[in-house]
């Protein structure tokens, strides 16, 4: 397989030494008494990133299984969820919450802007009597972000627990789950952590504990039950063999993050440059609000397709963008700026591929696009 | 962490070359048209392993993610499923039927014996009115394997599909997936394929495809959902982002076993003089029958404990064995043979240093497990 | 040890590729059959970047190794031996050419100029009883490339063998072995290869050989004895056991050379937008004409020292640049931009924190670094 | 090219971590003031494994650099050099001190025994008017290793320097550089050390330093001059460009010999096994006295041929062993049982592997080596 420069939005390049983590020795993860300390500390240190005092658990599967997880063992049939959403990641938490027997009502927002905290406090001030709330950080296919900061202690005001998805947020975008109120906040390994496909983690808040522990109907579910996992280090067992080989590589990609430089700043900075560059090129932004530090969206220009822009770049460039799916199929370009692929000089060539790209299939542009940036980047 | 020689029942060592294998650089395996490819290709392989012409998929999880996906997917509420069972595992799958809605009956067989297929067929004869059943190939706890490839055509007789657990089989023990009329047959990456945990894979008869799609329920789980995955290939579509560098090293650890030597002979004779060493020795073997060639169980000898057996191997010879859990916890030791682990030399120096463990600790033997071994394997 | 960015002339950053291929499995390298291919696979690749038909060795050493080798292979005491030399490596040569008994006449060029192929002409119509001359193709210190393409035909109309240093130019400069006459040329690893220091590799011409084979005294050497390979390949053996590792890391290196792009236009292109970006800036080359591809060499701003430049850009930005020693020492600041260092993205974050670096120690310059080489690079 | 398991007398298997270890990331070894560091802290720990306060130094060539490079600045024209033999290795010094004018004569020894150090003291009774005398630790073709520990004092009463090929001792055997008052003793990277080859490293006394800075004559060499290693930590200087990828591998193989075991014991252990299961099968040793620990030398059995039992050995059990060459040639079969390769279980399939071979090769035997071993390494 040909390696392109990956500048989607998930999965991001992995640095070579959380590559070479997951390729060192491994010990029997189920009885070796040392893994139960080495996945703890690594646990310690996702707390530090997502700055919180809750328990933070690592499951072997995609970000998904995290979502679910949370789903599966915080609803019982019955219960009022509220989904608010403003894309598609959003729209998708009602589903999952249904298969576990939610009586789901959607909060629906723009879907070209940041949920409306006020829109939202109107809305809960006629109906607030839900147990939990499912809500997105970062909806990766438009390139917006919510103003969780508001909304979950918003939520907690009325006694409504947050589900939230921070898959494509946590390691880009600011985060503080304890002061921010946040029940259960899940992630993936292969956004802006840039570790491997393969894990998600998630905290859970105290609150959510005790509801895991107060149901009345099982958890429907044996991969995605979080209550299975209550007292993991004290009995030194695990639901299941550890993903130990992946957790090498997460431990690796999370100390790259805690040691290195202020990410945060990193990506405002870069997300920030690329869209003046588009916007002063004369090309248009999907998002009119919370636009997104990790990943940018973009109208396809009139003059071409997704999928012409799409080939040119892999095939002349050996760079890979992404377009989206669903009612955004055919209609954006996303450009990732998230954790390993958010360096200047990567969104430096990025862009003056696109510059390229764009003239070639006649693309009309005020300026070029990397120099833009280059400008605004200072 | 000390990374001691894993002579347990899974996780095995894992092969540099498949450890490095899963450091290559990435590709995005949502977009990059080469990674479906890859994957299929990949899944073709194991195909070849399990000998079968059905469909074979690998879901990003451990083991018990396919075990619980097969139930999840072919069990609609009410169903009779019929649990065939002769130790911890075989039993294990009546919590997941039941979590699905399955009313279950179990078939026990005595925990240290095979599968008396008469026996089964007996009860059969009374009661056949089951949708399907489950069943455990290798019964890694207890050492003992099934006769699946007689209990499965059995089974078809009687118009009864299988689930058939072959996590600590498949790569060691014969199987023959087709020939055997087995409809979901189910692995993980880190037995005796000795591939990094993480993984589990599954062939798919045409008949459980087709029970899937004439669901009247929906099936209560995403993660668990095999039918999302039908079109994969053709909509080049994934139900999640994959484990893009797990399936690296498990397309290795394939490889390692496709182009390597005979490696079901390989297990059968190690494991034959595994066997006969301890038995020549005056130990006693758990099981009475069905004798896995991936493991072997052997009772701890009287004069001392499983704790004292493993803290000695562990300390003065850096090697790591298992003890077993529920009614076998104490009871029993138990020596991988899997795959990776599966070598003469390594059996040679396990059983030295289990011959000095054993001495130190005042067990009685006649002679030596080490040269009983080096007798035997000729 | 922290790693910084090497912008330094040699060694290089060395790809994650070439650098894993040294981390493989190794053979016996002299008793391996199959090695003694291997190793002349690889030197078959580098003749097709010398592009020459002429033999191919690798030597277990540094660069210098290859130097010395050629020297005392060729030179018998009293030869007479022209050092045609401008800078700190042509002038080296005359002390290897009289350890082993020559008699050298310098020709001397401005320290600051390529060589000037007229006066050599002018000195040799003189003086040209030289059995024969050294030179170099890039002297590195001073970031001058000579006329070799000129030089060496020349030479051949006296007679007179041509031993070239090309260890910072080959793989980055054009060289023609064969149609520019050169008799020996040697290289290094660590330079524009990309490979890590340790190996040096040479051509050398049928009448070199012969010189060789012909002479009177024997060789003073045994590690630098070229005339012991004579038969390496029809004898399978070498005079000493090689250096493996090091010959897969070569061959990766030269493989991704030879696969890549157009390496000789990138230098080209980024060797001339950095020399066009320090001009533009008011700030001085060294160089008044051959200005090498490979390496840039500015004179050190009057405001500040070399020492405040490095170590501003080491701390602030690790990022490694040069200075020089010899004459050179805190005079003037080199950039390497060979091999894997020598791609846009590098230069451009090297200058912009070029640029940072002499604001912050008070060096006047007339826009950016970084923004005249963005334009210049188009 | 196949990877057999290498049971010759080096190169030897090359652990995976330190191979992994050449695979680091690289720094400018020249330019970066922490590699100095670096260096010298290998250098460190080798004076641990040599057992000396001499200063040691890391040369980038193989072996023979390091024999050449010692003579070369000890030795000037004239000086009467006396070369201590009992095989290959030992009458080659005579060649290396000849190229750098010695007047040399020879001690003979018996060349399938140890030297016999009363009949040197005989000899130097005699005549003992040498600068320095050059002996060999281990006869890596003969496998005979000499009474260096008595020769060395011995030579030091007549105040004659040593320098002394330990090149496949050091590691295996033990050795106590100060006690034994030894002035040069030099080592390679791919025998007991089992990295990679590629570097040389050497002990140097304070009186081979003193006649090295008195010398009359110029050293002949550069890359053979140890003179210009000087005050190389002072200046922070190197003569060239280090080979610090291989430095990585072999401070990672120092490491793993000093953390480790009782190398020496182990060497010693396996030696002696090896040694007495040939002599039970009734084979014959090649040395009458002086049993290298490190490689054992048997004579060819009369029933067949090297070449038949090499391509046995390499065909059907891909294990490699060594023959020999010179007077050697045919004659004998050497096992080598250094660094990494001297290790219980991969004897223990290497003599079962030559039984299988002798015995298809009909080659009448007393037993089975294999079994002889596993009887005497108790």
């Amino acid at each position: 397989m040909k390696k392109p420069l990956l500048m989607t939005p998930g999965p991001t390049q992995v640095h070579e030494d959380v590559r070479q983590a997951m390729a060192k020795n491994i010990t029997n993860p189920d009885l070796d008494q040392d893994f139960f300390e080495y996945y703890k500390e690594t646990c310690n240190k996702l707390k530090k990133i997502f700055k919180t005092e809750n328990e933070v658990l690592i499951l072997s599967g995609e970000g998904i299984l995290g979502l679910e997880a949370a789903c599966a063992s915080l609803i019982e049939p019955g219960d009022r969820v509220l989904c608010i959403e403003n894309g598609i990641f959003g729209r998708g938490f009602k589903d999952f919450a249904e298969i576990y027997g939610a009586e789901v009502v959607c909060f629906e927002g723009d879907p070209r802007k940041a949920i409306d905290v006020k829109e939202l406090k109107e809305f809960l001030d006629k109906d607030n009597d839900f147990k939990l709330a499912t809500l997105v950080y970062c909806e990766t296919p438009s390139g917006i972000t919510n103003p969780v900061d508001e909304i979950c202690p918003l939520l907690k005001e009325y006694n409504i627990l947050s589900i939230v998805d921070s898959v494509s947020a946590i390691g880009g975008e600011p985060i503080e789950v304890d002061k921010w109120q946040m029940d259960i906040v899940l992630c993936g390994s292969q956004k802006c952590i840039s570790a491997a496909p393969g894990l998600t983690f998630l905290s859970i808040s105290e609150e959510a504990w005790n509801i895991m522990k107060n149901r009345k109907a099982p958890i429907a579910s044996f991969y995605c039950n979080l209550a299975l996992w209550e007292n993991w280090y004290e009995e030194k067992w695990f639901p299941y063999t550890q993903s130990i080989s992946d957790i090498y590589g997460l431990d690796c990609a999370v100390d790259r993050i805690l040691k290195g430089d202020n990410y945060i700043e990193r990506h405002r900075k870069n997300g920030e440059a690329v869209r003046k560059a588009i916007t002063k090129a004369g090309l248009e932004l999907y998002p009119l609000s919370g636009f997104s530090n990790t990943v940018t969206t973009m109208i396809v220009p009139e003059e071409t397709t997704f999928e012409e822009i799409n080939n040119h770049m892999l095939k002349e460039h050996n760079i890979m963008i992404a377009g989206a799916f669903d009612y955004l199929k055919d209609k954006v370009i996303r450009i990732g700026h998230m954790g390993e692929n958010c360096y200047e000089e990567k969104l430096y060539i990025t862009l003056k591929a696109l510059d390229e790209t764009f003239k070639t299939l006649g693309v009309e542009m005020k300026g070029s696009l990397q120099k833009h940036f280059v400008d605004e980047i200072d």
